[in-house]
């Protein structure tokens, strides 16, 4: 098992060992029915690289997860200056299904509350089957694979579903909402009853990450300029009234469903994608938040803990006979280590190498995360009868099988 | 004039050049006399390197633009853990002066409107002299140079300070204020009434966004953790009931002041700093703001637009005889434009080069800022006898100079 | 012409004379073809007198009107605990189509904003049509005719109505309203559809004043318990977020609709009807609210101006051969007077009275209808050559035929 | 004991038999102490007379009873129009210490919270001093009697009162406080510290009742138009955030103080005054709203219970030799009963009666307390060997004490 997977299943194993909290949506029969002991976590940098944890075989209802993607459709489909006409960008500090339309422009405040997303997914063109064809086609190519509706859920959510109809009605008199009330939160209701697994959420958070470009497929979704509303609008707006603490602890944008998913976002390096069901008041599922949270921690993944400015971690590259000679600088990231381990099994695909000697003189800190892969980097290594040797172990363990010595090796 | 320097001016030309909008503040007769016309913008890279234009000799009092430095230096004294007791973290969706005290706790929302910056000054410990001395030496930390009070500014603010007065009284009324609510407001009108420039306010942000090290000092101010929480708020609150659209349209953490200066901070970059006094309604500078605004629209600084994964510009590096062979990749941002300079400059110091051979095949995305960069650099080593040759020219304009001929050169 | 109808007529001649104000509502067609200058005031008084001014023939939609009588069919279908949950008592402090549900409960803040009014009416039993029909013969016993629906505004509400059709699915979704929010809000349309005048307005008001019992066809409509409930939550709700300055300036618990009809009431005393289609920006009749003002200032009619606790004017009453001596007290008002006038009419019919002397030493304040009123009956008793000689004149003057001397009478 | 009394007396013990509820305000030690057994009522009649029961010797600090008292002598002393500058008249649908300051004027909502109260004591002319003795000769003439400071209290609410302070540099900030923040809320300490009874309370709230004439001391306090607006605004924010509902359900204009007194106004009959520390979660003394609402209901005081249009109860008085005929009509109430009773005692001291004979044939409805004020009339008069004799026992019960004789009747 690599070491992401491991930390992650370390970290699930921990949570779930916590005194169960929370309580599962019961507004419907259907999602009363979920198993309140699955948990998953999945992982997916912007490389394609998928790192998975717990059940993430298990699908569930995407929910309200399905805001931010759906809003970045809109805003790459029909721009923001359009979009703009129709939803606002300030947080509500309100509840999800908070009525907040602004005075004046009539607006739902933001895009990832319900009336918000009820008037985003109005915008998309068509009747109300193409218009429903194409989320379904575009949620679908976030996640890499074809996402099909859970009929029972939809059904049980439309004939419950009052107060979203109401937010329909609302926005339609203010002018905002795209197609008849009816229709919009019948889309609604389809978009939210998509199942997905955490990997799929994870990758279409890593898709966003990708700056639009799915990172396992390879292919574009949406536009950059959409991306980066819509990354803006989760990160002051993801988690209702609980946005603010959230970037302050986590500082990741996020967006939970009520089905137990919440999709966060490192631009520029991963996407993250957390299944729980048992929910707390404000709807957010509780492992789930505490998982990504103490996932941030220790893998230092708070936005604004930049890697500083010499981004590229290796400052020298060299190779003598049969020695690589790498010289590392800066902070060890996830990214960054992730990097250093691919080179070196290019450089040992390349070269024939004894060892590689890792002066880590100028590295000021190495996250854990950072440490784990590169001891992993170092048994791969080993295994091929190369040696990783850091300059300072204190610093950057070496790989333990190394310890037997030099000429122990196969 | 370097080319930084040079879109600096230009930029501000053109925002001068508008028809002048907003009021100067003028609560206080000391705020009135300001000078409309003043205008001036800073940016400092986390390198240390100062770019400046306009009136940037021109002091005014930092206002709130102070805010978030006293809240990074209480988080340094005490820990996000005793400061949460006292202070939140959510935005308020109301104006600078709300009063804004969440139900239950009784903390002020968060440390940017008046409430929150005003128990963050009453926890910085000693008696108040001791206090506001802290607070000074801390500011001038972050500015790189000691700041004076301007004494008619604090004697008219504490005359007239009486709704900070009623939000230190209310504070203390909640068990939330560090000290007396005399006390409190007293060091704050202070606070608000140091002097400094466009620049001052741009080495002040660029110390949060080189992670609490002053870049020009190279002294360490407050720590990463501090930084992180600063960042975090300004990201969610820092432009009030408009911080959503802000963070979508600039993509910036930002501070205003009613002095007329705006600190921006583009995390693990640069920080930013703009003087103009006429004010709109809520408060912010209008010049400031659009200047802002197009400063990270042209330069391609939202926060949100990341550079990418592989995060090093050079792909490769090599010398033959008297060429360099350079080979760049993905997005060419400020950062990255500027540390490839930096890179060629010791380069053409070292080796006796005639040529540079600059592969940028694998280059995605030049920036406009990134483009200027490298021309100048290429007039530089045109100076020195060294032609810069860029694989693209429709990529990588040359520097023009150059196209007089391989011949006429050394 | 009678006294009040005089005062009246005067009354709506002067605020007709003043430039015009406000804006007929045009969200409909068939409402912004209403006659601009159309107006109209009657008033009915629990004696079942009927005093009319200016248009009293034309009618117009009543519209929000409706509120306070259909709540009051509820409460006296229901009962005040049955109705209580499903509809608050409080102001909402906000507009009339303001979203004042009631965290914890879901109900709307109160019956009088557009939210309470869907659900009041939603409570009445029965098929849509029986429902309806019980709303429509309810409020015609108000008004003591039978009302008709303007079938060309109900279609153009329904048309338009997405806003209460929001409403009605809010109050659906949080379990208090009575029936399907389709059927809830057809039948709010039609209620609000019905035609009135302004004397069908003042009668309605005085069906409350009278608790309850309509004064001119002396049959009852609703019981006292839910007159008391109604006048309760028009006194503190009645204007939306001006009710607390209403009841300050003109004290008598009212409701308007944007037809431009105004109803008020006096308890114990009195109703009014005002009609003209110009409304303010809150959607209340401009000139109606004026007028109805000036008629409390003038008429003292504002509810904490009781008249004392000597509550029959009357002090004594004796016939001494062909002379009536009586007596008054405290302060004189219209309803005062009125009975003055019924008790001097019953003892010159049953007595062959020459003159009445009308001792008002003990009278404190005579309002200016009351002086009116006396003289009329002066003159009406002068005819039937009955003189009546007030103590004090400047008090109470004579009726003017009065002068002609002494010597005229029988 | 007179059948007021001993309903006062009866309806305590019912109350005070229930489980102790509620909590006495500790917020300062000087309140913390209060006996949470103590409980008393008065009610006081506009004809001057006061019945009492319960603890009525035992004094309390007025606290926020103050608020309509000292806002009525303002209003008497500036007039609506000044004071409509500074305070506003909406209820702000908050807790009693809201900050409801209006945007725009920057008033408080209304003078019955505390922003308001402050307002109100600060706009009383002269040095502090004289302001303080204004309003305790105003509070005294309204009691009848001079009431005294509880310089404990005053002294330590003083030293906590940090909020009312905050809201004293609030309205000063908003130019809507007529004095320096720090002698207005001391002041306002010092009016709510004075001490008085539940008699004093209920005095007070009957001089409101009589138009501001002091029924016992028969003093003019304040003139009718301060009596009106004040009347109004209790009528709609007196109970804060609860208003609506009390004038539901109780319908008497009132304030209560955390000192565990509220005030209650019948206007144009009576006031009342109950006083019961333990306070519910919004500072309302629980078992004296609980003694309102019981007596508001038993007793008929619902303000919306006019007592029809017949405002003499009596509609023929003669005496036939030794027999009085005395024939009543329309709605019996607590004042009608007291007008009849006095009536029968001055023509029992003035004509040799040995009978009356009440035809009660017109009499609509007779409240519980006017059957009892009869019946307590009908044994006086016995005492005297007057038998008082209703046309219909089942309207009117006899007195107890005639049922001895039958065969003494004429």
């Amino acid at each position: 098992m690599d070491p992401v997977t491991s930390a992650l299943v370390r970290l699930l194993g921990r949570h779930a060992a916590d005194p169960p909290q929370g309580r599962v949506a019961d507004y419907i029969p259907e999602l009363a029915v979920a198993n309140a002991e699955a948990f998953a976590m999945s992982m997916v940098s912007v490389h394609g690289h998928v790192y998975e944890a717990g059940d993430v075989e298990q699908s569930f209802t995407i929910q309200s997860v399905s805001k931010p993607f759906v809003y970045a459709l809109v805003l790459a489909d029909l721009g923001l200056d359009e979009v703009s006409r129709h939803i606002g960008f300030e947080p509500s500090g309100e509840p999800f299904n908070a009525i907040s339309l602004e005075p004046g422009t009539g607006r739902p405040a933001n895009a990832l509350i319900n009336a918000g997303a009820i008037v985003a997914t109005s915008l998309i063109a068509g009747t109300p089957e193409e218009s429903f064809t194409r989320i379904r086609e575009g949620l679908s190519a976030f996640a890499g694979r074809t996402l099909e509706v859970d009929e029972q859920v939809y059904l049980s959510e439309a004939e419950t579903g009052d107060r979203n109809r109401a937010l329909g009605y609302l926005t339609l008199s203010q002018g905002v909402l795209g197609r008849s009330a009816q229709e919009a939160t019948d889309i609604y209701f389809r978009q939210c009853a998509l199942r997905v697994t955490a990997t799929d959420v994870a990758i279409m958070a890593a898709t966003l990450a990708n700056m639009g470009v799915n990172p396992v497929t390879r292919k574009p979704v949406v536009d950059e300029a959409a991306v980066r509303t819509t990354l803006s609008v989760m990160a002051t707006c993801g988690m209702y009234d609980n946005s603010g603490e959230w970037m302050v602890r986590v500082g990741l944008p996020a967006k939970s469903g009520v089905g137990g998913g919440i999709a966060a976002v490192l631009p520029g390096e991963l996407g993250l994608g957390v299944f729980s069901p048992p929910l707390d008041a404000r709807g957010n599922s509780v492992r789930g938040m505490a998982a990504l949270q103490e996932t941030s921690e220790r893998l230092g993944l708070h936005m604004f803990t930049p890697p500083g400015v010499h981004r590229s971690p290796v400052s020298a590259s060299s190779v003598e006979e049969d020695r690589l000679i790498l010289a590392l600088r800066g902070e060890l990231d996830f990214v960054a280590a992730e990097g250093i381990g691919r080179h070196l099994q290019e450089m040992a695909a390349t070269f024939p190498l004894t060892a590689v000697d890792l002066d880590v003189t100028d590295v000021t800190v190495v996250r854990p995360i950072a440490a784990e892969l590169l001891q992993a980097t170092g048994r791969d290594l080993l295994a091929r009868g190369i040696r990783l040797i850091p300059s300072d172990r204190e610093k950057v363990p070496e790989a333990e099988g190394s310890r037997d010595g030099d000429s122990s090796k196969d």
